[in-house]
C-alpha cells in the first residue's frame, strides 16, 4: 500500500475494538517515532505519556466529554508540553549535542546563548504556545506513522486538560496535557470507518504559483 | 526500510542539490498528502502553496534570513492559514459533506450550527491560532511523508511572513504564510547529513503510567 492509500485508510476512529491490543513492538514504534519528531531548534519541550491501565483511563472518560475512545482503545497517548522553558533545558540540550556529536563549546556556545536569550524573552504563555506548536507537529507525525503501521488512532483536542493534569499528577512533573491520541484497532462495526473521506478539491487546498 | 529508519534518515536539510528536481509524481504525492492532513473538525482552514519558479524564490531569500534552502531546493512549500474563518467556510464544508456522504440536513445542521457558533465566538487572533495549530499538524504529516518517500525537507519557522504575504499577494487571497518546507534532495556535501541525530533518551521523553 503506498503512502497516499495509507493516509486515505486513516480516519478518526470513534469505536475501537476493545479486545485487540497493540503489540509491545507497535508501541515501541510509536514511542520512538514521537522521540524522533522534529521540534523547533531540536529542543524537545514536549513529552508523551503512554497509558495502558484501564482503571486509570476510566477515570479520564468523564473529562473527555464521555468520548469512550479514551478507554476502549488499546493505549492512550497524551502529548504534553513543559509548563515552562528554562535556561537549564537549553543547557541540557546543548550538553547532549556536545556528548553525541563531540562538538566544541567554542562552536556551540553562541547558538546556546542565543537560544537561552530567545526563550527568556518569551512570556510563560508564549513559551507554552511555542511548545504547543511542537505538540501539533508530533501529532501530525504520529498520525501518519500510525497510518503507515496500520494502527488506528483518534486525534482529540476536546478534553479538560486541567482535570487530566490533576489525575495524572502532571503539575508535579512540570507538564501540561495538550493533545490525546487513543491508538489501537478499529471495531469492525465502527460506522465512521465506512464514511467517505471529505476533503476540499485539491485545486482549492493547494495553489501552485 | 522501516518507518523508524526513515525517520532517522530525515534531517533538516541545509544544503540541497540544485540540480536534482522532484518528479511531478513526487510533487503530487505531497499535494495529496497535504490535502489528506487531519484537521480539527475536518475544517481545512489551511492551504499549501507550491513554488517552483526560481526567480520568485530568489526574491524570498532575503526575507528568510538568507537561508538559501528556499531557493536551492527543488520546490518551496508554504503552509498558509486563512486570515479569518467565516460562517461561509463552515457552510461550504457541510455542503461538501452532504454531497460526498449524502447525509441529510437534519443530521448535519446541529453540528454545522455548533461549529459556526464556536468559530464566531473566537476573536480573529484566536481563529488564526486555531488554524496555525492545523498548519503544524500538516507540517508534521508532510515531513513524515517526505521521509517515507525519501524526499529531503527543511522545516522553517524563521522568515518574515509579512514580506512573503506581500510578494505572493496572499492578502488578496485571504491567506497568511506561517511555515515553510523547502523539499528536494540533499546535496552530497551537506555536512548536516552526516551529523548524528540528537534526541533525549526515550525514557526521558516518553513516560509510561
Amino acid at each position: 500500500m503506498d503512502i497516499i492509500d495509507k493516509l486515505k485508510w486513516r480516519y478518526a476512529t470513534k469505536k475501537f475494538d476493545k479486545d485487540r491490543n497493540l503489540s509491545s513492538n507497535k508501541i515501541n514504534v510509536l514511542k520512538e517515532a514521537f522521540n524522533l519528531t522534529a521540534t523547533s531548534f531540536g529542543l524537545q519541550t514536549i513529552k508523551m505519556i503512554v497509558i495502558e491501565d484501564k482503571a486509570l483511563r476510566e477515570s479520564l472518560v468523564k473529562f473527555s466529554y464521555n468520548q469512550t475512545q479514551v478507554l476502549d482503545a488499546s493505549h492512550l497517548l497524551i502529548i504534553c508540553i513543559q509548563d515552562k522553558i528554562n535556561r537549564e533545558d537549553v543547557n541540557e540540550y546543548y550538553n547532549n549535542i556536545k556528548e553525541i556529536r563531540k562538538t566544541s563549546d567554542e562552536i556551540l556556545n553562541p547558538y546556546k546563548n542565543d537560544l537561552i536569550k530567545m526563550m527568556e524573552a518569551k512570556t510563560n504563555k508564549e513559551q507554552q504556545q511555542w511548545s504547543k506548536n511542537q505538540a501539533y507537529i508530533a501529532l501530525g507525525n504520529l498520525m501518519t506513522v500510525c497510518a503507515v503501521e496500520e494502527i488506528d488512532s483518534c486525534p482529540m483536542e476536546g478534553f479538560i486538560s486541567k482535570s487530566f493534569d490533576e489525575i495524572l499528577n502532571l503539575n508535579d512533573k512540570g507538564l501540561k496535557s495538550v493533545l490525546l491520541l487513543p491508538v489501537g484497532y478499529r471495531a469492525q462495526d465502527d460506522i465512521f470507518a465506512g464514511f467517505k473521506k471529505v476533503r476540499m478539491d485539491i485545486t482549492e487546498s493547494v495553489l501552485e504559483i
